[in-house]
């Protein structure tokens, strides 16, 4: 059974707002330079993914050295784990199933930090603390997964200055990170210098939606750990319509603002129905909102026609936690009038 | 530095024999069934893959709970790897050279059967042989690559029977296998039904001219095995393209067909006309030609402006082996003019 959202194979005919795709859909000029990846493609593709790591550099203003593309986020966080084989891991709960999929499968020993719904599901000084010298690795997700919530920069450097001290490699997903409304002030990125032990991971998928391409890279200053992970994956792993598409995706400026003017607008109002009409919102740091409904709330939607995330196979989450992207404004309408409906019993 | 055929990147304006790619090139409505996929790639790819396992599941005779596909069948190399973590295993030498980065990557010892010159590079009684209980995996590559030698039936029966007795996985890589004269005189799938530790890897790269894409699938009875491949992998590995792809691919009998026929001709002039030079050829049961030269032969070819594949960094080779792909008429009269003339050392 898959456990994720954005199953539209096994639900036709609703609409999904369970995957956190960005409400603008897929660029134009995306989409046409993946085909023309597809034209090209009686050729392998490049394995140093050359022009796109050069345009990511440009982008993100980090060395091409320090990139690694993969077939979406998720290839990232399954090569860092074989590369780095660790015995031991912390992951917050809850958070991003695959982290804990990866590492079970290197069988690695995980021990959770419980996020509290008391505490809005925000991570506190628990988290420093029991990261030791027996700590190999640290997943956190900013904006976390499927929470909404955000950890500003004090606290993620108070972190990673932990993780730091005890030899800990933090890998810090922030593959939302660029649908927040001010990127600029939460990105890490300005730490990668600092601790060779760190590493982001970002994607194409969500700010550009174009999850079915499969594209998403890590960026680490540590260019012996980036040798360890192309040694542990297979030289082809990015495919030539996902390059392309990433090399035009770059180019996108007035998309990426517009849409995330949007998406704020949007959220906005939904946060404001939802809350009116009694809904417990807990988070809403990106695209989507994490809430709390009846336990049987997902069944009655997709009922109802409409697809949204229930949360409840997450560690650390019980039955009543709901995940829902921000789409359109006629998408929304559809929504919140089923999510009146549901309040009012009928 | 990339070890293997194909770097078009590092290596513009020349023509590209290093990669054994149908010489057809990718069929029309295989290119136009990716395009569609592009254009719904605002989606998730489908985790099941199930229409395109069930369309494999029609062409190859094989229930679909048997099919696993990946991104492109070195994925699933080292799915196999990360899931069985064998600790022992056996490869022939020289041999695909995933097989050995996969096993390295997972800590692995490794036990070669070296092919010898002598032989014509055909495997004989000591692989068998050197099967014990001890051995917790072997790759086979039939036809290999890069030799290009086809082992019949019958001594893969054995050295299946072998893998049985000894409870060893025997991995056979059988991506080139459709497109030699007779698939069925050699395919192993009738023996997955004997031996549930029998995997058989395809891939849709070579036969549909698709390397760029990314697709590739395994075939195994134990359906235990199949799941711990899904536990050792990220759900999305296949992109919708990819899938979109491989069902059209399908469909293309005509065109495989036809495209045998071309390349057993031009095949058979390039084995002629080679041997006629006096290059030393030792396998072309594929799309590609295994062939003895001088040591720097593959630098004049690409001072020359064609790209050949140099085979000296395969364990089990030295210098002076090379494989070219045998491309279209057009193409290979280049590619004759450029080793006749470097035959009279011109």
């Amino acid at each position: 059974m898959h456990k994720h959202g954005g199953d539209v194979y096994r639900n036709a005919g609703v609409i999904d707002y369970s995957a956190n795709i960005n409400l603008k859909g897929m660029p134009e000029a995306v989409a046409d330079a993946a085909v023309e990846g597809v034209r090209k493609s009686f050729a392998y593709p490049d394995v140093e993914c050359e022009e796109l790591r050069k345009a990511l550099s440009e982008e993100e203003g980090i060395p091409a050295e320090y990139i690694r593309c993969g077939n979406g986020a998720a290839d990232i966080i399954f090569s860092l784990v074989y590369a780095l084989k660790p015995k031991k891991a912390i992951l917050l709960a809850p958070s991003f199933y695959e982290y804990e999929q990866a590492l079970r499968a290197s069988g690695c020993n995980i021990d959770y930090c419980y996020l509290r719904e008391e505490a809005g599901f925000k991570p506190d000084e628990g988290l420093p603390e029991m990261i030791d010298k027996d700590t190999d690795m640290l997943f956190i997700c900013n904006p976390n997964n499927p929470t909404g919530v955000l950890c500003d920069r004090d606290y993620l450097g108070k972190v990673s200055d932990r993780c730091r001290e005890c030899g800990t490699y933090m890998i810090l997903d922030e593959c939302f990170i660029d649908l927040i409304d001010d990127p600029d002030a939460y990105t890490m990125k300005a730490y990668l210098e600092k601790n060779d032990r760190l590493v982001i991971l970002k994607a194409f998928t969500k700010l550009y939606a174009m999850p079915g391409l499969r594209l998403g890279y890590g960026l680490c200053r540590n260019t012996g750990l980036m040798e360890r992970i192309k040694e542990v994956s297979q030289p082809w792993s990015v495919s030539l319509p996902a390059q392309m598409a990433g090399v035009a995706a770059l180019k996108e400026k007035e998309y990426v603002r517009t849409s995330k003017e949007e998406i704020l607008r949007q959220k906005k109002r939904l946060v404001t129905e939802l809350e009116a009409m009694g809904y417990k919102i807990y988070g809403y740091g990106a695209n989507y909102i994490f809430f709390k409904a009846d336990d049987d709330f997902s069944r009655k939607c997709l009922e109802k026609g409409i697809m949204i995330r229930d949360c409840s196979n997450y560690e650390g989450l019980q039955k009543g936690f709901y995940r829902i992207a921000v789409r359109s404004a006629e998408d929304n309408d559809i929504l919140l009038k089923v999510f009146r409906e549901l309040k009012e019993g009928l």
